[in-house]
């Protein structure tokens, strides 16, 4: 049922689907069909236009329902059970997979973080003093988080030219990708209350991928020293299957070495990653590979750092990596490290070339990552299209 | 039956209350009492435990509760529909009168940013480079925004002392607040649409008072490059009560000069500000007076920026302010400012003094400005007790 697809038995990914004149509810993937959990299942949180309340069910719960559908879409005897129910992935329309509550983006790739430290303060250490001391991070815009196939509108800011008198107002002439790895939280926490890292299995239910669409020239100008603002609330892009951790257990992996050793509350036993690769793709053609496995920090020791101060976490929220960038040429998570600032333009296959994002550009993520049973498991796929800006009303 | 009360004819804000052993509804608070909208009115707009469904509906509808309400209340004819349905205030519990979307900080306060300037980067220009031409901001956690009397425990975390070899973790020894206006979002926008200035009174419904607790030891070490994290994110306090934007009208007043003139979509004819006059109090003793009226940036040049690169707003956006601090001695909003980076502690009335809060505060915010009559409407009080910290859980 479920050859050469991203969704094989071992994956079985959450979503929200639709199908024309029906309502939105939640369904699994597998193979080249989505399972309707909202009629296969005797349960009312699968009957909901979310994911919100499988989330927040808790890690017992979660794998009550996984084997059930592994028994029901594995036991040969169940498939009249199962089949009325199967609806074919082209046939479905997927929607955001949970109400998003707050977004945090990360900046745990170090050498991303040293690859933007080079272009943007030369001379100097690349990385921050705090870089290697705490996983560095904001809050994101949560209402403009959008599922992938949602167009993206060139943003208009101020950017400020090298040596000119002041700042201009115009449609970004630096639209960027950022590829990266979303995690979304199931249960919440009490006020005060911390996540220590051996108990990030507690919370995280699962995955997604996620662009953070960036626009440089209005990020470079506004950043100093409240951080990022207009250059990424415009749109951020998640896939529409949530992988969930139960799925990503073989590719669990030993993390980078951390130096220094990380202060109290960041300490893991073991120090883990996942072992996830990455397709950037422009226009149907592969530009980059960036592999997770190398991030500096990890995804516990993210959600611990976020926790640290004692900040609830509400079912829904989703907090990222950061750009996934490796050590290699070709492994950079965004077009401003791969065309270094953008003096170094991509030729692409068609025979034009790219420093930043042009309207019409198509920019699709994929990635896949070791499976139980010692294949692959994929994650769907992440698009979006670069529409144009829209001008401005009069005042 | 509102004389000396913050709550007279002309104000009319709007809230979500409770009595013992009946849910949540929308009510208006007049004099010492609260109306129960959902009782007296035929509107299930305000039988919900939010006022989100009367902030979605905009201005018309806005406008025709109010002045419906108006004649309920002032009509000694109706008196007999009116009075079933007046709570006294002493016996009702308040809660979050909005569900946030999403919560954005802004920095307005020209003698704000130039104190912080002037004791972070001693010796050099107090504003940064682009304080004039933009309204500095960045987003906070909506899931933490609780209100008023909700008591907000000190937050642990890393900060880095002067000197040390690295950094510390543990309570934060800073602990301030900062005095701020929000501003409630009720018309949403669609994607790529901005909104210009001159429409501010289209989307934003009204405001409450709003305190920004800061830890200045954890911002001090994390905020470079991505600005305040976990160093704001354990605790945003709002007033109970949002007073409509239509009780504040009197209150318009001058907005500063503004120099450079701000580029187009910033520019507003007339600039305006609004007459509002804060009171900080510590322990109950008020420590600081901070006006609004000389904030730098407008509420309406803050909605044009926040959408100016098309991102959409949500029913339940809040956007505050920053820090409203006045140029004078006795008028800053917060403590880092009154003590000057705790060098100057504060001397109160039972003998002690205060560099930063210390556990067992309680902070007091209250506000009041010109009404329609000539007489003054007030804000409610906004409060909180500082909690000792919870110590972290074993890894």
């Amino acid at each position: 049922m479920s050859e050469d697809s991203d969704f094989p038995i071992d994956n079985l990914p959450y979503g929200v689907f639709s199908t024309p004149g029906t309502g939105r509810r939640v369904g699994v993937a597998i193979g080249r069909w989505v399972l309707d959990l909202g009629a296969v299942l005797d349960d009312p949180d699968f009957r909901t236009p979310s994911l919100n309340a499988h989330l927040s069910r808790g890690p017992e719960r979660w794998a009550q329902v996984r084997a059930r559908l592994v028994e029901l879409l594995t036991d040969e005897r169940r498939r009249p059970l199962v089949e009325p129910y199967l609806v074919p992935l082209d046939r479905v329309t997927l929607h955001l997979p949970f109400e998003v509550a707050d977004y945090v983006d990360f900046y745990a790739s170090e050498h991303h973080a040293a690859n933007l430290g080079r272009m943007l303060r030369p001379g100097q250490d690349p990385l921050p003093p705090n870089w290697r001391h705490l996983p560095l991070g904001y809050h994101g815009r949560a209402g403009t988080v959008v599922v992938s196939g949602t167009p993206v509108i060139r943003p208009c800011g101020q950017r400020m030219e090298h040596g000119a008198p002041g700042p201009v107002d115009g449609p970004s002439r630096r639209l960027d990708v950022e590829v990266e790895l979303g995690f979304v939280v199931g249960v919440p926490t009490a006020p005060g209350e911390s996540v220590p890292t051996r108990r990030f299995d507690r919370h995280v239910f699962g995955v997604v991928l996620l662009n953070d669409w960036s626009a440089r020239d209005l990020q470079a100008w506004e950043y100093v020293p409240l951080g990022p603002f207009l250059g990424k609330s415009f749109a951020t892009s998640i896939s529409p299957w949530v992988v969930p951790m139960a799925a990503l257990g073989a590719a669990r992996v030993p993390g980078p070495p951390q130096s220094p050793e990380p202060i109290g509350y960041l300490r893991e036993e073991p120090h883990w990653s996942l072992d996830i690769t990455f397709e950037l793709e422009l226009n149907g053609e592969v530009v980059s590979r960036p592999p997770f496995a190398q991030m500096y920090w990890s995804p516990a020791q993210l959600l611990a750092h976020l926790t640290a101060n004692g900040a609830t976490l509400r079912t829904g929220d989703l907090y990222a990596s950061g750009t996934v960038s490796g050590p290699n040429p070709g492994e950079a998570g965004s077009l401003i490290e791969l065309t270094w600032g953008g003096t170094r333009p991509l030729r692409l296959r068609d025979g034009s070339s790219r420093a930043f994002l042009e309207d019409g550009d198509v920019v699709t993520i994929r990635a896949s990552a070791p499976s139980a049973s010692g294949g692959r498991i994929g994650f769907g796929e992440l698009t979006g299209t670069v529409l144009p800006a829209v001008s401005r009303p009069e005042r």
